[in-house]
């Protein structure tokens, strides 16, 4: 399926690239208007507590202060992205259900006064009991977070597919192990910034977010507008990581301050504000059985969850399915079954994080794979080519796999690793570990109306030919999507890249997209800007077909060269043709769009999981390990990644090293830490400890050939995939390294050196 | 022809409206960016000199200073409109021709560095004799500006049509006067501004331009890029007049500047330097002669005008056309000849200003036909009604005129002003004159490449219905294209105006269009518009048709709604069908553009003056003149006119008035005077004196019902005519009230103080 491309498959420089490096690309934060006020949000300083009153008379009174709101202001109407699980007002009304809660919002004439004004706004509170762990968050007697769900339930899913207590019945061996999962946060390197300003009826926010197209529906809900009187531009944006993909706090206040003041209204969320507004990844305790035959081939898997979900849902629904829709992805298995219960806690609303909902339960699944393996005897790489994804097959929970390239993946790195070698004979406090991965590109179904196209795109060629404008909603957030998508243009033209330009993310000037989320774009929004590439070409080529008197179809264009497919000496400019086009015919545009095609898993209610293209990654990482500290030293990481066609080599590679870098972080130093009453020990960058340039060694990625007949040219997901495997991995060669199995995370020097200490003392105890 | 129209023909509110009034509307001054330097330009103090030496060392030795750059870094080539008159450089190589030419220029971090800058640059010239009278400089032995133009001619144009000679033979009277017209300034409230900045091989320019696919094509050929490497961005423009109608000095030493610092880098002439850049009116010496026959129907005219352009050609090689090819506009005559000389001197260059060309010379000949009329004994109306232009003629250059409702104009305005009641009535001082205007709707021809569609336009309907975007390369100068185009476009889309928004005047993300110029854009630019909308409603209608199981040709779209024609109860919501649209086909979109036919008058290889419409004009003004002082009150304007449908009430009566406003302060106050050294005296809106509030009275406005088949929905020009028929207007009233016939303009106080003291002094020699 190896084709000749011209633009696809080049590492093109991002196109952004030089405005980033020189200083000159605008961030949200760096926008200014005239007139334009300050706003911040006033936070709880408890984690449950009733409102007894909020008087912001001496506030308002502050000279400077614009406006001080507070829920008597705002509409009442909660918002959420599950319809049935809208839990959260614009500002507290009742109660305050997390540290850092939104109780009131300030707009001032500068930063200084709304500090100040924040400070004169009394609130009484009636302290309630909270509850910081999911467990006791069940427990009878347990206080009420939202009175509409008992006993704190969020979310229940209970699914199960062939019959997994049969398996396990005939299973050689059956092993069942509880994990636990850590809370962790995104840390984008841009803090959430939202400005908004209304011309009438009408309101225009510059917002971080992902996914400007749900912001403008979500803002539209909340304040009762037509979709056409909300414009949602995203300027560039530094890092989103899942944490910028859903309607914020800080969104709606901007809007609201703004159409009381008349005025701009610009608020930020600083660092500790943005680690209480969370929406990180979910801790979770995740009890696991799996069993296996004689051979190592998984009969069955049963997964038993519980996921603190803090004190609101957001995506945290999604998080909740996919914890468990994409556990069958990566190996093969009949029989399975999945309960979850999602939860309310007095901590701030988790949700989603890079490799959304996969990465916790994929380190529990690796690592337990690894103990089977260990307690048959067998090798690590035989047990996941045993049991590893074919293509061409469905899994058990009825995700339809095309492309799957998971065998050259394992044999690639096995060989780039040197496994071989090294398995078993490496120096003490060395270790080795692998562990596949596998995530979607891009959801089959979008969350707030089915059927309606995923992206769109429109072409615009300039009027000699010599440039052309790419309108597309889609987000890029530092990934490169505008790079990626200019490309295909260019690709799908006939055309250059490097005079392509791009109008994106501005639901009114670009066009309309689901945005970046769920590793969709490459794929979804490809498909659409493949489209009206291609529609811009067939024009061309109808034209130029008169104008050479050949037909069409014998025609081919490629690097802005038109020229006969059997003899391509006959050849005529781009330009020139396209000049022609606009003389005889008006303006050479062409516009495509994207619908998921009908998929399966549809079941039980349940559709997140189901997506047109699933990538697969095998990852294997060696560490060393300081046995009289515990420290860990990450030695080396190889990362095979099966993305279908690679768009642009460099930016894949970007998106591995970073997956990995994420994942790396979280399986070894991250933690978002409370103390006892529900406040962030650690809410700075100095405290949460994320891997510094000094932690990390030199990555080795590589991207298999291959080629996904359902993305465009054959490309399929890879922005999020590669942090899955890390985890697992990191753990699988922890244990290969000391012999210690480690069901906890993170997997810290702290935890490593004590769990040696037992061992030694078990040791000593028992001299075998 | 009168059609029931839901959007045109309405004052809806500019779109802009609340943005301006609220101070959010950016306009390029207001623009910031990262690491942005500010820039300026070294002046000329001289009006004729050789640069021996241009020295820049000290500047460059200033702390803040980024770059001091002179001819030696810019490339040499020559700019300009004409191809055959490209005469002006980015910075004078060999020497300056007027005060205030462009030596050298600066970018610094701030302002002030800047200005000190400025002043450490040590220039040697050796002065050298000038000229500032277009005669002298005609002259045996004057200076010569440009070495390669003898006798200072810049442009020569000699057009005859019939036989004017054999005309005047057989003419019952023949009258013969030489008028001066004067140098005039536009003063657009907002300087010029222009901000440079470069990625990589590609500049974008945030300019004050009325022509931003001019100015990049200028760009691009300046600097050898290709089209698509010049981005041009109209921000916010308050005001044009024809003085921001062509690339200029500033805009060419910005990308410059920051092509060689690497920075942004904004610029800007102050007020001073904006008189100095000029570009505005010409000083014109007209000798008209006009034969009629014993009826005072015109039987030829012959115009012998001699124009000072200044030192540069610029757009003014187009106003020497235009100052004879619109003079038969308005009056019907077979037999015309035109001889021109537009001439260079040491001034500011001369180009186009509202009502380009036609201004002075309609003052020359409607004063001229005035004084014919009291030769005759005939009243001034009448006259004028005997020799008014009609529907459907061709004049004798060659112009084709299809819609003109001159009479009603002229029999309007007779009735609305009181003239039968107050002609030879009014009490001493008093007086009522009249004028006839006409002016194109759009050049046929552009300047640089023919063929070429003048006008596109695109729209986008957003993904439910419920809001659309207009893309067009219009130019709104404040005169409110953006408010018109988008009423169009919801107009020919069934939609409504308040759902639509603009995206215009960025060469990159709007679509092409030649600008603001020649009062273009209604006509041009609205056919682009109401054929990228007609394409919308009929796709529109074809969905709507499978729908309603309706044939779609059954069905028409209005105010947002689907209904069958004949049975209007059934109905549907354009919302409806479009998201229904977007769901089956993609993104509804809709593209037009607008060609001009090949139009007549394309004689002496001069195409200026055709035009696929005309407007037209009768304006009647009173005035009170003080005879002691010789002060005008200005006591009434009565204009009517013809400008086919009106596509906005309010917009027509701001352009007229606004267009009479500027011929008032042209006819009586204003003037670009110089001292002895072609130094401006009175660069400065206090002392240019423009007419205060004070100065006008209420204008009564009316814009008569018409239908130009030419037009899109039948409209044509209304952005410059008004202008037109001013001067004459009150140089008529003036001799009414005073019986002084006033052949120079501007009619000061001063002038008629002189003129009546002379006339009594002859009164009382001659008691008759």
């Amino acid at each position: 399926m190896k084709e000749d491309y011209s633009v696809i498959g080049r590492s093109v420089p991002k196109i952004d690239a030089r405005l980033k490096v020189t200083g000159q690309a605008l961030y949200a934060g760096d926008l200014k208007m005239p007139n334009m006020l300050f706003g911040k949000i006033l936070r709880s300083p408890h984690a449950h507590a009733r409102i007894l009153r909020i008087d912001t008379a001496e506030a308002e009174r502050l000279p400077g202060v614009k406006a001080v709101i507070t829920h008597k202001d705002v509409p009442a109407k909660k918002y959420g992205v599950s319809p049935a699980r809208r839990d959260e007002n614009i500002f507290c009304i009742d109660k305050v259900r997390h540290v850092g809660d939104k109780v009131a919002a300030v707009a001032a004439i500068d930063e200084e006064t709304v500090y100040r004004a924040l400070k004169l706004i009394k609130v009484d509170y009636e302290i309630l009991p909270a509850v910081f762990d999911p467990v006791e968050a069940m427990a009878e007697g347990a206080p009420l977070i939202h009175e509409d769900f008992p006993r704190n339930i969020n979310v229940e899913i209970h699914q199960s597919f062939g019959n997994v207590e049969e398996a396990f019945a005939r299973a050689f061996h059956v092993r069942k192990d509880t994990f636990l999962g850590h809370r962790t946060y995104h840390c984008p390197l841009e803090p959430h910034v939202s400005l908004a300003f209304w011309e009438g009826d009408k309101v225009t926010l510059y917002a971080t977010t992902q996914k400007a197209h749900y912001l403008q529906v979500d803002l539209a809900r909340q304040f009762d507008l037509p979709m056409g009187k909300v414009r949602v531009v995203c300027p560039f944006i530094g890092g989103g990581f899942g944490g910028k993909a859903a309607a914020m706090g800080l969104d709606f206040a901007a809007v609201a301050l703004s159409r009381i003041t008349g005025r701009p209204v610009k608020m930020f969320y600083d660092r500790d504000e943005m680690f209480t507004h969370n929406r990180g990844r979910h801790r979770q305790i995740m009890e696991l059985t799996t069993g296996v035959d004689r051979d190592g081939k998984i009969l069955g898997v049963y997964a038993n969850f519980i996921m603190d979900g803090g004190a609101y849902t957001g995506n945290g629904i999604a998080t909740a399915y996919y914890a468990g829709s994409l556990l069958p992805l990566s190996y093969v298995f009949e029989n399975f079954k999945y309960d979850m219960l999602r939860v309310y806690t007095n901590l701030p609303g988790s949700a989603s994080q890079r490799g959304h909902g996969a990465v916790h339960p994929k380190y529990a699944l690796e690592s337990q794979l690894e103990m089977i393996a260990r307690d048959l005897g067998m090798d690590s790489l035989e047990i996941r080519l045993r049991n590893r994804r074919k293509p061409d097959t469905v899994t058990v929970n009825e995700l339809t796999v095309n492309s799957c390239k998971l065998e050259t993946c394992i044999e690639t790195a096995r060989k780039r690793s040197g496994w071989d070698e090294k398995k078993g004979n490496l120096p003490r406090g060395r270790g080795i570990g692998v562990a596949l991965g596998g995530f979607v590109s891009g959801a089959g179904y979008p969350i707030y109306r089915t059927n309606l196209p995923h992206s769109v795109a429109l072409i615009r060629v300039n009027e000699d030919g010599s440039a052309a404008t790419l309108y597309t909603g889609a987000v890029d957030i530092g990934q490169g999507s505008n790079t990626v998508l200019c490309q295909m243009a260019a690709e799908a033209m006939g055309f250059r890249y490097e005079d392509i330009t791009v109008v994106s993310a501005d639901t009114e000037r670009s066009t309309h997209d689901f945005g970046a989320y769920s590793s969709r774009q490459t794929l979804m929004s490809g498909w659409a800007v493949k489209r009206a590439g291609g529609m811009v070409k067939e024009r061309l080529l109808e034209a130029a077909g008169v104008m050479m008197n050949v037909k069409p179809e014998e025609l081919d264009c490629r690097d802005a060269e038109v020229f006969v497919k059997n003899n391509p000496v006959v050849r005529e400019p781009f330009g020139k043709i396209a000049r022609e086009y606009f003389v005889k015919n008006g303006p050479l545009v062409g516009h495509g769009s994207y619908t998921p095609p009908k998929l399966g898993g549809d079941y039980k209610g349940g559709t997140v999981g189901t997506s047109p293209a699933y990538s697969f990654s095998a990852q294997i990482i060696e560490v060393q390990i300081d046995e009289e500290t515990g420290e860990i030293g990450v030695e080396g990481v190889w990362d095979v990644h099966d993305s279908g066609t690679v768009i642009n080599p460099a930016l894949v590679h970007g998106q591995s090293h970073g997956g990995i870098y994420m994942g790396l972080g979280e399986a070894i130093w991250e933690e978002v830490k409370f103390d006892e009453n529900g406040r962030i020990l650690n809410p700075n960058l100095a405290e949460y400890r994320m891997p510094t340039a000094l932690d990390v060694p030199m990555m080795d990625s590589l991207a298999v050939e291959g080629f996904e007949p359902a993305g465009p040219w054959g490309a399929k997901e890879v922005g999020e995939g590669a942090s899955v495997p890390t985890e697992g991995a990191v753990a699988n060669a922890i244990l290969d390294a000391t012999g210690v199995f480690m069901d906890s995370l993170p997997l810290t020097y702290e935890k490593i050196w004590r769990a040696l200490k037992n061992k030694k003392r078990g040791e000593n105890a028992d001299p075998r």
